[in-house]
């Protein structure tokens, strides 16, 4: 589906920027905008993408299929325009982390029927053009979140489009992937990112930690404008993941202040429980939507 | 220095029998002791362990060099037991992951002057004989911390034997030693645990985490045996870095429960910037102590 289609993509950050190196390897044409000038002169430079979008998205009447990757506040602001201009496009799909205001937007851009909101599972603390590989999302798994108007055959694109990138689709309300998000992804990222800071503050280096420490730290390094503008669009949730959070890290200080090996032993081994059943390969906590014919 | 010498090894696990095949792929003879039958007998089975100890540690008087691998709490119960036997050996030291009490254990048990305290960086979530590799010091940073009596030739020959085993050796002191592990080791160790039992807790399998995920809940695996003796023999400075932690935490919190998005990026920021200056290879925040000539 991917040959001889024309694919316009916002934004060619580590995401864009992968899907632009993904549909060209598959013989699609590319159309693509950012707004850092650099990184779509070398993607054009790269031959990844054929023509430029112009500022205002004129150009955009042209695809096919339009995917926007933009941090989710960006996403929002920008779907009336793309609303505006994609008139031949059959499908439009957004890539940010959170799906529940997106998907809103898009049913209030009046594009619900062809919108799919997309996340693809594919967290790296890199981002960027010089991040994005063609190979990003194989065998990665791809959240699809239908507006309330989405039309069998657009999800089915949606599906298609994914499959031909070797991703692994699973539909699912915007609403549950958002709630599942704040504990799975966005909960873990916000705890290394102050643990980050907390060492940052106590002057010890990165340099000093050892190869355990340094995993707990890495998404601490990821883009600070895409995580800010998650953590705005899915405040509630988050707040309440972090509250849990620091509930139980309070028994774990209690029970080591006062050395209470029982109770710190009994806390080490729930998690070291959760970590082993972990290696199986099953999504039971997910509530999956059957894919509508 | 190892060839024709003869190890004497407490604790087949990931560290001891790491120690035990990098001293028999270098010429040297292993004897050991695991409470664990099993792991003793496949590491004499693999032709890594030529003898075995008494369980009273009896056969300790033939090693030039004894190592203790159990966790912190076991080694200052074994160290009277070691003194008692070790008559020969130059050089003894212990691998647990806090110092100051292996260290002043040590001293009251009369043998300070041989005794090196030693702590290799190298932790993994990975534990038991059968996880154990030559390769796992290669290039790993090994602190010594010397007793109040350590001879300069007993440090020296702990430095020689790390070296032999392609790992850096850094001397401190215990007390500055543990300060610091608080910090750098710990408290990523039992966030890691906590976010693992908060996921357990709210019904998140650790199949449902992105790659990021993953990797900030990977410590939560590790030995849970080995990590309440950690907890428990560095508790205050333990107790004092959750707190700074959890304030740090609480201003993340407050600032996504009110969507304040600029302090929200200035946190996030300020994370991103300590993990950006942690790809420089410069331990500027641990005081390390001259070596005694």
């Amino acid at each position: 589906m991917i040959a001889n289609s024309t694919v316009a993509i916002v934004g060619l950050g580590l995401m864009g920027g992968s899907v632009a190196r993904a549909v060209t390897a598959r013989g699609g044409r590319v159309l693509a905008h950012d707004r850092n000038t650099e990184s779509l002169e070398q993607a054009m430079r790269d031959g990844v993408v054929q023509a430029a979008l112009g500022h205002d998205l004129g150009g955009l009447d042209e695809a096919d299929l339009v995917v926007l990757a933009l941090p989710v506040d960006a996403t929002c602001r920008t779907l009336p325009v793309v609303a505006r201009h994609a008139t031949r496009a059959r499908l439009l799909m957004d890539l940010a982390s959170t799906k529940r205001s997106v998907v809103a937007c898009a049913e209030s851009a009046g594009i619900g029927e062809r919108f799919v909101g997309t996340h693809p599972l594919t967290g790296s603390h890199r981002s960027g053009w010089h991040a994005a590989r063609a190979s990003l999302f194989d065998g990665a798994r791809v959240f699809l979140c239908p507006t309330s108007t989405t039309t069998g055959a657009a999800l089915r694109l949606a599906e298609q489009f994914w499959s031909a990138l070797h991703a692994r689709t699973e539909a699912l309300d915007a609403r549950v992937h958002d709630d599942e998000m704040a504990w799975s992804s966005h909960l873990p990222h916000i705890v290394s990112s102050a643990l980050a800071v907390t060492l940052a503050e106590a002057g010890i280096p990165r340099a000093a930690l050892g190869p355990g420490g340094r995993d707990v730290t890495r998404l601490a390094g990821s883009s600070t404008a895409m995580w800010s503008a998650i953590a705005a669009d899915n405040a509630p949730a988050i707040t309440s993941a972090l509250l849990a959070f620091e509930e139980q890290l309070r028994s774990f200080r209690e029970a080591i202040a006062c050395r209470d090996g029982e109770s710190t032993r009994a806390l080490l081994d729930a998690g070291r429980a959760w970590c082993e059943t972990g290696e199986v390969e099953v999504r039971a906590g997910l509530e999956t939507l059957p894919l509508t014919p």
